[in-house]
Formats: structure tokens, C-alpha cells, sequence
């Protein structure tokens, strides 16, 4: 069966956890927005689908509906060997995938610390103040839990969860790699006292599929439309 | 076995979530860090877990500790009736909560806009325009979201999944009940739109044990402190 992924065709944004899954995976998908049409299809399901979702993304897997980037991901790491099979370690994996979106949620909210429906030039005095606290205490605080979560895992610290690829491995790496593009200073200060998260991420980037997949035109370039913008300003 | 709920003991906050599910399931619970010394433990657990929750509230059943709310209820709605059986009911069940997640986080910003580490007084003009932009937007957005739900559960509108209910009424009474107390003027009017929802609130209140539990003393009253606040200046 041929995954439907439906996202917006121009950014990475939170689509991008669900691609870097599908594409670890090796999983047959359709990006669905970035087709001709798409847009509209993507649109009208939303409106009108038995469960409909939110927002994007959400993907289709035959009959079935699901939105909500963690829920997404739950549901893929089970079908695809990128999660525990104890319910325990799911759960796990899961609770981690949690706190990366509440992190990706602040990042976004950076830009956007007023309202979703303004501009960022409309809000750029309130995102100078918020993305000062971002960069000094969030980044480092988030960083440094994950960091601890590599530290304590039993199965060895090159992974968040046993000792093989998760999803939230994937997740963690698309987290640096945002943050890298949006705050580079920030983020490199952050990544040096966090050493083992700094190694998860350039191991992530060296396998196979994922390396093919960042160097293929399926991996949008990051823009300031998406999550993670490079607004200069912001960072320091 | 007796659950462990950790969670600040003086506001309802996130982890009031948790609470009603476990009031509801009629489930044997210590709220730890309401007894003494309990705040002190709870911050040990943070620190020392195998699993640490990078945030409360989190849940301790045995030797299993869970973090995110979110993950919590699934948790619990699996093993005490409040969520379907099947697992596409249970993701779709899932997936309202992670909404709901959002919502609530959005209603919190608020009163935070520009950061989590800074009083509510360091950031009120910031503030004043992100609640003109959540009631104005957002409310009627996440409310007619919820109303559209009810309206095509198949099973019926009084619930919103299947014909009983699940940890997501609960969830989105305790979201009503939040939003009536920080945003009275605005939630009442968006709830002349969405009157499933509001019936839905008003079924959930009367519910044996959740009635009980609402009159209790160990049911907080809202403040202040926690996630929904009363400040009239955001209210309008």
C-alpha cells in the first residue's frame, strides 16, 4: 500500500519528521501537495474527511486518516521498525516525540510569539524578546535533556531509545538541523556542551537513505516560510 | 496498584487532565506533590529517572514513569475504559488529545507570549495582542474544529468518539471549563456557535464521579498560576 502524505509543498516544517520516517523506512509514499492539484485535494480533505485533521500533515494509509505529527510518527514507527515493539519502550519513544514537538512548537513560536495570523514584520519587536529567551534558557534546557536521555540510555548513547534507530532519532537530527539553520550561533554554543546529541546528529545524516534523500530534490532547502527561519536578527 | 500523579499542587494546570481521568476510571491515585515534601520528590524523580519527564505532570505505575499529558491519557484510557478498543478508534482518540494539547498551549501563551521565564507583568503588552488574536481567531478556529467532530461521529454527537465516553470529553470539558474561567466573554460567545460542544460540557459536569470530584477539596480552584488566567484586560 502507497502512503498519502499530505503537507504543504513548500516548506519542511512539520511534514519533515514524517518524510525523514517515511524515508528511513523505505516506505512507498506520494508527497500529495506537491503534485499538481495537490494543494486543493489536501485542502478539501481536510474539510470534508470523517476525521478530520487540524492542520497538516496527516497521512493517508488506505481508509485510514491520521493528523497530528507524533501520532503520525506512532503509527509509522510501529509498521516500520522505528520503535520498540515492548509497549513500555513505545510509549517511551513516544513521550520523547512529545517533548520534540513541544521544543519545535517554541522554535516556531519564535517568529511568530503574537499570533499565527500576523506577519513576522508585524511582530518583530515581541520575536527580538522572545527568541532572547529561546536562545538562552529553552535551547540549552531542551538540549540538555536530550543529552541526559543519550546519557542514561542503557543500550548505549548513540541512540535516544535501545540500540538501534527510532523515530525520534530522525526527529532529534530535523530538530538540529532547524535549529543549526535558524540560529547558528545559538545552536552551536547549545550543541558544545551537548556532545552526544551533536554525534546523534551526524550519524543520522550519514545513513544511506537519509543521506540520498538530503541530497535529493525531495528535500525542500529550509526558507523563512517554514518552522525554522534564518532571521538574523533573532539570533546571537 | 496504587498510581502516582506528580504535578504542581497548587493549580490544575496540565495536569488536570490527568486528574479527571483518573477520577472518572474511579482509579486508586496519590497526588504526590499535594502531601508533604512532595514537591521535593517530585523534582528528584525529574532528575534521577531512568526515564526522566522533562516536565510534569508524569504518572508512576509501578516502575514505569510517563511523562506528557498527553501520553499519560493514552496510557490510561487504554487500561480503564476511556478510549475505543480498536487501535484506529484509539489513534483517532489520540490525535483529539494532541489537539487539544495544542489549544491549551496556545491558551497559556497568552499570558506568556514572550517567555515562560518572565512574569506576566514583564510581558503584558505583548500579551494583550496575542489574546486579541487567540480569541479573535483561534477560539471559534479549535471550537468549530471540535463541533465539526461531534456533528459526524457516527456513533452520535454526544461524545466525541464512539457512543461512550473517552479521556477527550474529559479533556475538552476541563478545555471549556479553562476557557470560561480565563475568557468569559469571548468562550461565551464562540460557544453560541459550537452548541455540541457546549452541551457536551454541561453532560460531562454532571457525571457522578466527576461531579464529586469538581465539589471536592481536591479539585484546585483556578488561580492565577496555572494555564488558564483570569486577567479581564486579555478578556473582551
Amino acid at each position: 500500500m502507497t502512503y498519502e502524505l499530505y503537507y504543504w509543498p513548500t516548506i519542511q516544517g512539520r511534514g519533515e519528521f514524517v518524510r525523514l520516517a517515511l524515508e528511513e523506512a523505505g516506505a512507498d509514499y506520494i508527497d500529495v501537495a506537491r503534485e499538481s492539484e495537490g494543494v486543493a485535494v489536501m485542502l478539501r480533505m481536510m474539510e470534508h474527511a470523517g476525521h478530520p485533521p487540524f492542520a497538516p500533515p496527516f497521512l493517508k494509509d488506505g481508509e485510514t486518516v491520521i493528523g497530528q505529527t507524533a501520532a503520525i510518527l506512532l503509527y509509522l514507527g510501529a509498521r516500520h521498525g522505528l520503535a520498540p515493539k515492548d509497549p513500555e519502550g513505545g510509549l517511551w519513544t513516544h513521550q520523547i516525540q512529545l517533548t520534540l514537538s513541544d521544543f519545535v512548537a517554541e522554535a516556531h513560536d519564535t517568529h511568530h510569539p503574537v499570533g499565527v495570523d500576523l506577519y513576522y514584520e508585524d511582530q518583530k519587536g515581541e520575536a527580538l524578546k522572545r527568541a532572547k529567551a529561546f536562545r538562552g534558557s529553552r535551547i540549552p534546557k531542551f538540549l540538555d535533556w536530550f543529552e541526559t536521555i543519550l546519557a542514561r540510555n542503557p543500550a548505549g548513547e548513540r541512540h535516544l531509545v535501545g540500540r538501534s534507530l527510532t523515530y525520534v532519532d530522525l526527529s532529534l537530527f530535523q530538530a538540529v538541523e532547524g535549529l543549526s539553520y535558524a540560529f547558528p550561533k545559538a545552536t552551536a554554543r547549545a550543541l558544545k556542551t551537548s556532545p552526544r546529541v551533536a554525534a546523534l546528529h551526524d550519524a543520522v545524516a550519514e545513513r544511506p537513505r537519509v543521506k540520498a534523500y538530503l541530497a535529493s530534490p525531495r528535500r525542500i532547502p529550509f526558507n523563512e516560510e517554514g518552522i525554522f527561519r534564518r532571521y538574523p536578527e533573532l539570533d546571537g
